[in-house]
């Protein structure tokens, strides 16, 4: 048995997200599917470092899978690039030590996330962005995000109705900058609660907005109740960037 | 009578090009649509500088109509872009003065076309360049270039069997840089034939792969014969820039 190490790039705009699902096509599902021809037909777990939601993106997912086949890396990346959609990617492949699973394994993620504000959306960012045309106060936004940094209970920016239970992260870094007439976000952790990224984004929205005051987050984590933090950003804005290990 | 110019963006991915079609939807179509209800639901014809090809698209195509509307321009715009797909956006609406031709008028026009040579192409740019994996000498394709450069009979870069006779037109401006891992060339000039550009890239492309002297160029013009210039680059990799008046 043999561990490989995928490194992959997707456009999640018409997937159900990374994880195989009853109700659509996930990005899983589909690589499960392009890799089992090269296994003799056997279909493989193909397990990714982000369980990155629908309508997310990922500019480098990591995922792993153990497999009996005896192709050089190079060749399973040919061959999964011509079996695979062009809305997904093999970057890279390469032996990993045996027993490497990309999500237990993972040390810390980034990902970023795009806010348009100008009025009119690009007709080319329509499925990367997240379109919110109010014009937003980019230094309330970083200072509101200092107070997210380091670790702390995420509980009130986890998705409603979660069963996670152990709701505390780290936060390395959360930086809002405005580049090119856009907010661009960028978050890196040692991981990540369902929804949370986007759950930090559309409440510094707020703050960007006026709505909510940049010293309020303190108040905000300690909650611990999805009601006090803003809404949960779409997802179309989100792109997984790194996983590191 | 009042004649209204429109500045439009648009992802040309899923219409037959710009100009009314019977086998398809158009973008000409669609902005007529649109506009139609504005104006008492009578059709309007609009007139687009540039006649993009199928999967061809624009940053900045200017289009004119002339109506009997009397909303304010913003108004136009606003009422438009809610009627229209997100691939479709009108970025300004001015009042022109009567008479004035989208296509008529304009002076010159500004192209770019991008040419992707690694071997695994971003999902995210798909519908945008070329994926031509095959590595190229860009200053054998930029010495190549400078031939085309000033008022010639671009006969030879004509889609075969088109019925336009008077093919002397005048490129201003031809380059051909490496950005980013990418190919691009911008080209400017006071008009352009049916699959100019894109005739003239799939040439540049086999100049860049060895496949043609650089100094072939006046050859090729001097032809007057489709068959001496190269392959028609793909639709997907050429964006209408910028037209001026």
């Amino acid at each position: 048995m043999r561990t490989l190490k995928l490194v992959l790039a997707y456009d999640g705009t018409q997937y159900v997200g990374w994880q195989r699902q009853e109700n659509g096509v996930s990005v899983q599902q589909v690589i499960e599917e392009a890799f089992a021809p090269l296994a003799g037909g056997v279909m493989p777990t193909v397990a990714g470092a982000s369980r990155t939601d629908a309508g997310v993106h990922a500019l480098a997912q990591v995922a792993s899978v153990s497999t009996e086949i005896e192709l050089p890396p190079v060749a399973v990346q040919r061959a999964l690039n011509v079996r695979l959609p062009a809305d997904i990617r093999v970057l890279a492949v390469e032996d990993a030590l045996p027993g490497f699973h990309a999500r237990a394994f993972a040390t810390s993620k980034a990902y970023r996330y795009r806010i348009a504000t100008a009025p009119v959306l690009s007709p080319f960012d329509r499925w990367f962005v997240w379109h919110h045309p109010i014009p937003k106060d980019v230094a309330a936004m970083q200072a509101a995000a200092v107070a997210l940094v380091g670790r702390h209970d995420f509980a009130s920016f986890q998705a409603a109705g979660s069963a996670v239970r152990a709701t505390v992260r780290t936060i390395h870094r959360l930086d809002v900058r405005e580049i090119g007439g856009e907010i661009v976000v960028e978050v890196d952790g040692d991981g990540f609660l369902r929804h949370m990224v986007r759950a930090i984004v559309g409440t510094l929205a707020d703050v960007g907005a006026g709505l909510r005051p940049s010293a309020s987050m303190a108040a905000t984590l300690e909650a611990r109740d999805r009601r006090a933090a803003g809404m949960t950003a779409p997802a179309a804005g989100l792109t997984l960037m790194a996983v590191r290990y």
